[in-house]
């Protein structure tokens, strides 16, 4: 996006300038989590953090942003110096602790914590959790997808079906660190350094006037590159041509019909007319149940295209994310833990860390505890490292390619009980007895 | 988003280069249409075609994008005048036809029809899909929780739980398409010239440590504008607070717990203690069903604020919607009219116009028939309008209060049971005897 600062919700802003205006610019430190997991996941993903990153390092209000602020009725009773010299000056100056891109991630645990002089670490709780929540949600999804596809590749499809223009790069840059191989993107391919994919549609068929010219023409000009759209007209006649033709696509593509028996009949045709080479490739409104459904079934597809099922997170389009502040410095002294009691959406109160504690080299639960606890349990990794200090990246970005490597690592290195796509272990959760002990404590202070 | 060109999939690029490379250049028509209604939807409401335009009017390929897919393998066989003539003088310079933002509409009728060279008309089907589908979603969803909520204004709240920072501007762009009132996105209501609106978040009472320094603080600065938060800790106690304390905020809002029970116990401690002009803004989780409950049960609340579950469409966030080829010129003469047959997945044949009859001022129906009928039923209003030719805009774009009014008089010409929450009425959609034959002739026509 060409220009964030005020794509934002209007109380971070009035806030922030409530804060400016009393004074409140102690070092205030937040953290983002999901409540709990959505009705069918047993795990989430985290991604999305290079693009709050990017956001915290280019946030700035520019003279017309300014202007329109000043302009606002709630704004009348600001005085003149938040516009003139706070807002003019405003960079993201603070820390930020980060789950890395990849890493399965359960509630409620912090994914992200932000520490930073109070009105810096409010005004950017709205971007944050759209970009954290949103990417985390499709690259959770896509890991459930490669895994029902049992090593069959997996091609993000889906930026049609995208919420806009910047969802459709961002979701599938989600698929790609989630496992998918490769995207219809082709903006997203090259701004991520991945492969693009993609075939043809029915509509080059149907302009052709008859497949056979369709597939031809086709094939001349791409080559080894052209996958075939058997389904436009009769997706088995469709096949007869392609053999009696000559042709040897290096691929074709099924989008309806009975897929496992479709692609059974076609595998047949393509076999007895000896082009046992040609790759079977398969689309059409899928997700993971109908991947493991054909995968189960024996259906001889080699690679699977999915669309908006993975580019919205259809099942899940949004994880209920919060960013909530759990510490406070006053008068520079001692960072004082904070809990909100809200019926049903209690938080956590303190500074706190994650760790994944493992045995065999299986995680085997994590635990949340306060981050100034001595280094967490023994054979275990703290989840949060630092990412981000004064306002700049501690560490250049990753690319995809090695995002995508780290997540594969750690989602093998979790129970196999918890993958399972119906029916999944619960991952255990607990919390640290001195973390319970500070909740417990502030639950019982009256306010 | 400051670049489009790439961000679309990668066949409709090799298809363009198909198309030029064969000379397949003539007039193509591609009709947008949704397949179906999502599950406990009874109706759709059109929006996103203002982005639609926009993109068509300014899609152009930099010297950067021609050489990034110049280098891409699938073009290898690519003659050298498409990346040195073609795309460097690329513009689309076709006629569109579509149905008025907030307009109602029924699937599977054409939602937007464009007619250019085969080329240029291909090439934009992703993006075309992804802007209107998205707001398509949410204008729709907003309708419902207008509805819902019976007078009474409701707030886009959503950002948060968007997309990413444009689906969440142009989330807001639909939610005030279909009725929402103001929007907590400040982008958003600058860009659409609509109200910005916002109360204050947890974080501001528990940055203050405690509530009456935290609303008295809130108070001083914004004055009328002003809406406290009671929930943070105790909302009953807040509400005692407030009153005890002196101040008359313009609004209060609750935003967890029965909200039925509890704002009915805030608004007898607010009666009581003489804020009778205190609004109750109500948020949380809201969605259309939640409204209608609350309402329905006489829960004493003057607005609602709603999330994530119009933001992003929870209940259907893809509506699949696609655009099809329905007509081709052949050597500049007649568009022959074409349909896909794969199964599930078929398409009405040539260039439509969709026709909504009246019977004494209420639709009665919806009829899908071939552009060139003579005009259509009696008491009846063609749908699809031109709205770009040569690839320039027709009309300058209406502002989003006049969309708004559009759409709410349109809806109220909806039958009164197909605007219902369950069990709806299904609205009756027909199709030509002409539209009938050329489809039953193509269907029968073997290829």
């Amino acid at each position: 996006m060409e220009r964030f600062a005020l794509a934002t919700d209007l109380y971070e802003l009035t806030m922030t300038a409530g804060y400016y205006s009393k004074g409140l610019m102690g070092r205030a430190t937040f953290e983002l989590h999901v409540r709990s997991l959505p009705p069918h996941r047993s795990f989430l993903v985290a991604a999305g953090l290079e693009q709050a990153l990017e956001y915290l390092e280019r946030l700035a209000f520019t003279s017309e942003d300014i202007a329109f602020l000043r302009g606002l009725p709630p704004f009348e009773g600001v005085p003149a110096a938040f516009f003139d010299e706070y807002l003019p000056r405003f960079r993201f100056t603070g820390t930020v602790w980060a789950t890395e891109e990849g890493t399965p991630v359960f509630p409620p645990a912090p994914i992200l914590r932000v520490t930073a002089p109070l009105p810096e670490a409010q005004i950017v709780e709205t971007v944050l959790l759209a970009y954290v929540g949103f990417q985390t949600s499709i690259a959770s999804r896509a890991v459930r997808m490669v895994n029902a596809a049992a090593g069959r590749p997996v091609v993000e499809f889906g930026s049609r079906r995208s919420h806009g223009v910047e969802a459709g790069l961002y979701a599938a840059r989600a698929a790609l660190i989630g496992g998918c191989g490769a995207t219809s993107n082709v903006e997203a391919a090259r701004r991520f350094g991945e492969p693009a994919s993609g075939t043809m549609a029915h509509s080059w068929v149907m302009a052709h006037g008859d497949e056979d010219s369709a597939f031809r023409d086709f094939t001349e000009i791409f080559g080894s590159h052209a996958v075939l759209l058997l389904d436009t007209y009769d997706t088995l006649n469709a096949t007869r041509r392609i053999v009696s033709s000559g042709l040897k696509p290096s691929g074709v593509r099924l989008d309806s019909g009975d897929l496992t028996a479709v692609s059974r009949a076609v595998r047949r045709i393509l076999d007895d007319g000896g082009l046992e080479a040609t790759k079977i490739f398969a689309s059409g409104d899928l997700d993971e149940w109908r991947i493991a459904e054909l995968v189960g079934g024996g259906a001889p597809i080699d690679a699977f295209g999915v669309g908006g099922a993975l580019s919205t997170s259809s099942d899940a389009p949004l994880l209920g994310a919060v960013y909530k502040i759990v510490a406070l410095e006053r008068d520079g002294h001692v960072a004082a833990p904070m809990m909100k009691r809200s019926p049903g959406k209690e938080t956590l109160p303190g500074i706190k860390q994650v760790w994944r504690t493992y045995a065999g080299g299986t995680a085997a639960g994590d635990l949340i505890g306060l981050a100034d606890e001595s280094g967490g349990p023994a054979q275990s990794e703290p989840l949060l490292t630092c990412v981000m200090k004064d306002g700049r990246r501690v560490h250049p970005p990753k690319t995809i390619d090695e995002l995508r490597a780290a997540c594969r690592l750690r989602v093998d290195r979790l129970p196999q009980g918890v993958l399972k796509l119906e029916g999944a272990e619960r991952y255990p959760v607990s919390i640290t007895a001195a973390l319970r002990r500070t909740a417990d404590t502030l639950a019982a202070s009256s306010k």
